[in-house]
């Protein structure tokens, strides 16, 4: 059995093929049958006085995405997808598929997200995916060449994260249980032990966004390190970007193809990425005719309008306190904001990045926690961390979906999932 | 800045390195402490009269955990922790830690995992989670080497998995949604566009269950491949597991010295494995003395005394049908029985992989799904992985923390996850 993937070594020799049926045609005397075995796409050739008349009979009887043994000759040849035919001596039915929901023509979205599970088979999803699985061994190789020990965080967690209201909760064995948002605060604990941490799974968002750029349930990895200060932290991130994007344009080229994504504005990404404080965006913003104030946080519409006249990621640094998260360490050079930054892509794709350095002083921390209500008792492990041999370190979030969005110029991020959930979408 | 870890390579030289104070001596006129960094761990040498007055004041205030910045000349120094000695010019003191809850005593578990986020920070913590992240990387590693697409399953379902009733639930905007036990289904959907495709990420388990081998929440790893039958499946097995443990031999020696593990009993961790039938296992298990009858599952007791003459992982293949999940395929030779497998690992680490081939017909396995009381409704889209060109396929789910618990010699899985949930424990 051979895979088509390898058919390059078979140049001459006959081998067999299984796999599914993308599409069929005939002439009368010749028929081709085009074959997908998830390794690649072959064009299989039947001349019908060349093959024996089971396997005329059934190509006239197979269906999209029916099962099919193929036995031939390796051809190169350079017209038909992937490069080579198959001269067929056999065509052997294996499992009949029933008619195929999806068809070549276009089709709604909630139809298609209705049959995801087949949906995935479809060449423009293959490739999205494939993109995301290559940038996903990236982010592990990045952080396994830089000394970082992965750290689990759980998912399961009994304090309250970053946007309380927006967690699912489920009971766990009469308690009150919610799905964490982020493990960042977790492998803060790891620091000590390792310095040098991430993490990288699943997250929940319980938000009632229907947007492209929202789903419940998405990935996020975060890399923590001890001593590393907010400047030192945004060259990880710059470095760490230019990486991911570097591996998949090496690496992911066929399917960057198939997406037809422009890879001209990808291939000059390479740090030092701009860097713009919040003070100076607001000012440029507000010089562009922007309602914004000082203050609050930039929305979308701030953040595409930042970027129309850009094309590499920018950091936006040094957000006041207020519109930030509680535990990002207060700007001793203004203490108005706090040492952070968002990491904005070009080409409209939204944040990529969230990062700070941690607030490590524990007074200031525990009146950040009470000043945003939150209740110190959920926190006390976290604070521990700040009464045995506190120290400075940063880190930061980056979004999976948001950022194989950008990579394959797809325009919703849903379809850089396997299987995405949305506020009305759990099934499949 | 230096970091321990690169210390070998500023011998003669004089460095700064910042770190945790984990322990300190003093004879009168020579101190020492010793400082880990994450990176590693040196002793530093203070001589009264070589270093200022306030370096040496600071070292008599220092506490464990303390962080402090030391400043000295690099020595090669055998006798050492870590084989190196700083002669120190200076000590400074950055951050005093409070009296440290963890003593260099025994304490009680439940003390110890309360505190388990200063906890990790103890020697034989590190040296357990390292190895975890190792495992993690060449899990990616190997799979990523054979051409196999990472496929993220969601831990959101709609639809019941394996063990309905141990499911965590939680409300998802108005409807019940159930957290995953096992990605398996929602991979076999990738198959026909990938091929080869696995999935590794935190998994859920409602159980009430208070063993050492038994957590909430842990990690699993699970290929699946099309076309894969069940002897390729234990080969796939074989192989997979062989890769890991020779990978942590490899890479882990320090660590696998920290925990004492005796590595002769890994290292002819090699294919094949032996294998043997359910059926042949309970002739030999009778023959032993065990009541246990053809057609119930093998319990913990029954894999522990099979383990107990064997020093290699043992497959234990074809189990009774109603033992077993509805999607394992029927066995073609003895209908009773269906195509799968358990590996056990000796030692007395019980099950580290289940494995099958999946039942790829559609009628046979609607009534499967029927007879187990299961609604064919939330099945609906894996049924249509039937429909529309069924395939022979197979795959496996390896537990993550039980396996490094086997690699690490470690007694209790719980310490093998960096934040473990247990039936009574969801902090920190």
């Amino acid at each position: 059995m051979a895979e088509i993937r390898d058919l390059s070594k078979h140049v001459g020799e006959s081998v067999t093929v299984r796999g599914w049926v993308e599409s069929t045609r005939g002439h009368g005397k010749v028929a081709f049958v085009v074959v997908r075995d998830g390794t690649g796409i072959v064009q299989g050739v039947l001349v019908k006085s060349a093959v024996d008349e089971s396997s005329w009979a059934a190509h006239g009887t197979l269906t999209p995405e029916s099962l099919v043994a193929v036995t031939g000759r390796v051809k190169a040849e350079a017209r038909a997808p992937g490069g080579y035919e198959v001269e067929l001596s056999s065509l052997e039915l294996l499992a009949l598929a029933e008619p195929y929901p999806i068809q070549p023509k276009e089709h709604g979205v909630d139809f298609l997200l209705d049959n995801r599970h087949l949906w995935l088979r479809s060449s423009q999803q293959r490739a999205g995916l494939r993109v995301r699985a290559e940038v996903e061994q990236s982010i592990h190789d990045f952080f396994y060449q830089r000394d970082f020990v992965r750290i689990d965080s759980p998912i399961l967690t009994g304090s309250i994260g970053e946007h309380a209201g927006t967690l699912f909760e489920t009971d766990y064995f009469g308690e009150r249980a919610f799905l964490a948002q982020t493990g960042q605060l977790y492998i803060e604990a790891a620091c000590p032990a390792f310095r040098r941490v991430y993490c990288f799974g699943p997250t929940f968002r319980a938000e009632k966004s229907k947007t492209r750029r929202h789903l419940t349930e998405f990935w996020m990895v975060e890399p923590e390190v001890a001593f590393n200060d907010s400047a030192a932290n945004m060259r990880l991130q710059e470095d760490f970007v230019s990486y991911i994007v570097e591996r998949a344009l090496e690496r992911c080229r066929e399917e960057l193809k198939v997406l037809e994504r422009d890879t001209s504005k990808l291939e000059h990404v390479k740090p030092p990425f701009p860097r713009i404080s919040y003070t100076d965006a607001v000012t440029e913003l507000q010089a562009g005719g922007s309602e914004v104030k000082w203050g609050e946080d930039l929305g979308a519409p701030d953040e595409l309008k930042l970027m129309e006249t850009r094309d590499l990621p920018l950091f936006v640094h040094d957000y006041p306190k207020a519109a930030k998260a509680f535990y990002m360490k207060e700007n001793p050079a203004d203490p108005r904001t706090v040492l952070c930054d968002d990491l904005l892509a070009p080409e409209g794709y939204g944040e990529l990045i969230g990062g700070s350095q941690r607030e490590d002083d524990l007074d200031r921390l525990k009146s950040r926690i009470e000043a945003e209500g939150l209740p110190l008792d959920a926190y006390a492990w976290y604070l521990d961390l700040r009464r045995y041999g506190t120290f400075p370190h940063a880190g930061f979030g980056l979004g999976l979906e948001r950022t194989v969005a950008w990579i394959t110029g797809k325009h919703h991020i849903r379809e850089l999932i396997p299987f995405p959930r949305l506020m009305n979408r759990l099934y499949p």
